[in-house]
């Protein structure tokens, strides 16, 4: 094995005191949701809010004097990102990051803050890539990689070590796989501490990288996915072995699993996860029955996750739930109409957020009007009271999915 | 004191192994923030998500049997109500909550789904304490006071027992205000442990009832707060001599300070703060020089948010930002024009949002028209150029801000 536990426990002394050893809590409502006895590492809560802190600090406390005076490179949009920007800037090694033009503002805000010099370059993450490998020969700057690397496997692999320093009887551990340097180092970890531990991967359905590697399988890889900290085509060199040997299952997880994932931490547990950062929890909720009843270790891995992206994620789950509606009624065009309307809706206990008054659809008699408005409500069952009156009145609501079906 | 240490230590052994001990975790961006050193508690790690399963357990526990056997009554729109229904559920003791009827269906399915009875009566906090004391009578039920009551108080106080353990060389702490069990609690506690630690109180503005009870002063009470909380008119008879001898100030904290307060929680901390959660942060973001470069322990004491406020307060915050921005432009009425502007934006690495196309607009000339397009913005400087960009290609582009100031 390329990594061993003995490169684990080093690791661990490099980072002990600087990066956060944070906590594993049990998560009741995580537990009633899946079935299975969870608990939860907040990686989330490291100062750069991934455990990518832990590889880049060991990474780059192990550089020479010579190699620390030239200084780092490294290509990332995301949490990679900003650990070794973070980490470089203490140890007083010079870095430089090389990320997409499209990288969202506040990944490049965060990464600069850190005071790391940030090369914008190319529309893809394989652009930038070349790009920095152009820069790294040019300037003969060490080269950082977001996985291939022992000293990066043995500092994400400290994460399991913790875990099971604080609860010994965990049966399965379960890692969200992008590269695979997280789950390569903590399947060394976790299974040299209990050889009995069951070490499972959440890979994003849209991304099967290393699920393709192991079985032959040819799987199409692309597409926008919400956990783009794991959207990975390249398969590590060093990770694959590892998870190869050491990994009992990889389940593939779909976008609709992972925004359930992202919004159960956010309303059951009160803590933000990124994609990413949710994957594990998604496929506890893609695969319920290969879990239930045991211990289960997940790592809320990330949680950078764009606040206007969560935001949605939170009303589309409202609007699942018919916490939220939206009606389209026909609406004789005079006075006071509106005002009727929004008196009823009042006075049976729900909240108007939105009105659109439409006078110009062409299947409206003449004198008609559509009124769109957009409700909160108590649950499904008040949305449906509501309907009725509006329908008794006259009316004729049409929920706005079924218009948006029709036409 | 009506509390004592004694008191505090006998509720810990009550609570040890049942209730969570929650992590206290250094947060650098909140230091970063405010210039003071701070650690958060995170009390919103909690089963029912807030300090009160404190409280609740310790009271509880402390029932003889008889009591037990004829159950217990509480009033609460909120956290306290979710606290004693769950530990009542857990010690087999039957529960009735009398709940406002205005009161969230997320809260009062929670208490529900915890096995209590939840009794839905009046409009006001003050009609459903009327009925709850009817209700009491009625069925010789215990009420379990949310903050008049010693067991009650003694058990908040486990909080900074736990804090100073961690951290004893804090300097200051603060708590969110409401009836005041909480900062009591730990005001006894934490001046009992280190008598130079200064405790420090957070009441919202708008509910300043402790405030006008140790000036003699006579602000008024009430409107909607974020802090809902900690909305409370009724000083607690038990708790207020307490705070009076030990609490060194309380500041008054704004809605939008309470506001920053969550956002910065949800954007710099990823955990959920509910608007009375988050006051003591919001106390140290209004009176920054009160705390700067002093250890300040925060409790992060509730995490139970509305998703929609949530989501509100974070699309505001990208609003404030600039990073949601939204133009009126005035169009030629013809083909093409909304896809030439649309191509124009996306060119410019601007996201559309959402178009409203106005053509009724008595301001308008007869051929042309208006439309409105929010588009989500890299920052403010980037809006500018957007809106540079629009105005050069002959839009007239308004910031729909200074269009609604004109209206």
């Amino acid at each position: 094995m390329s990594v061993t536990l003995a490169d684990i426990e080093a690791a661990r002394r490099v980072i002990e005191g600087v990066v956060l050893r944070t906590p594993m809590l049990p998560a009741p409502k995580l537990s009633a949701l899946t079935g299975a006895e969870v608990y939860v590492k907040y990686e989330n809560l490291q100062v750069t809010n991934s455990f990518k802190d832990r590889g880049a600090l060991v990474k780059l406390a192990s550089l020479s004097e010579a190699d620390r005076k030239r200084g780092v490179i490294t290509m990332s949009a995301g949490n990679h990102a900003q650990a070794v920007a973070y980490h470089a800037a203490r140890l007083g090694i010079p870095a430089t990051i090389v990320m997409p033009v499209t990288t969202p503002f506040v990944k490049t805000a965060a990464t600069r803050s850190h005071g790391a010099e940030v090369v914008l370059y190319g529309e893809s993450v394989s652009e930038a890539q070349a790009r920095c490998e152009e820069i790294q020969v040019q300037r003969g700057l060490l080269l950082v990689h977001p996985y291939d690397d022992r000293q990066i496997i043995a500092g994400q692999g400290t994460v399991a070590l913790e875990m099971l320093e604080d609860k010994p009887d965990l049966d399965v551990l379960v890692f969200p796989i992008g590269g695979g340097g997280l789950i390569a180092g903590n399947a060394v970890a976790g299974r040299a501490k209990n050889p009995k531990i069951e070490i499972v991967g959440a890979e994003a359905a849209l991304y099967p990288s290393v699920w393709n590697a192991l079985r032959g399988d040819n799987r199409p890889l692309g597409g926008p996915t919400l956990a783009e900290g794991i959207a990975v085509k390249n398969v590590g060199k060093m990770t694959l072995p590892i998870i190869r040997d050491l990994v009992a299952e990889i389940i593939l997880v779909g976008e609709a699993e992972l925004e359930r994932a992202v919004n159960a931490y956010l309303t059951l547990q009160k803590t933000m996860a990124e994609g990413a950062g949710a994957a594990g929890l998604a496929a506890m909720l893609t695969k319920p029955e290969r879990f239930k009843g045991r211990k289960v270790g997940l790592v809320l891995c990330g949680g950078n996750i764009d606040p206007r992206v969560l935001a949605s994620i939170m009303v589309r789950e409202l609007e699942r739930e018919d916490r939220i509606v939206s009606f389209r009624l026909t609406i004789p065009d005079q006075p006071g109409v509106l005002g009727n309307i929004a008196t009823r809706i009042g006075g049976l206990g729900a909240n108007i957020l939105e009105v659109d008054h439409r006078r110009l659809f062409l299947d409206v008699p003449a004198k008609g009007a559509k009124l769109d408005v957009t409700l909160e409500t108590r649950d499904a069952a008040h949305a449906e009271e509501i309907m009725a009156a509006l329908a008794a009145d006259g009316y004729a609501p049409l929920r706005l999915e079924a218009v948006a079906a029709m036409e």
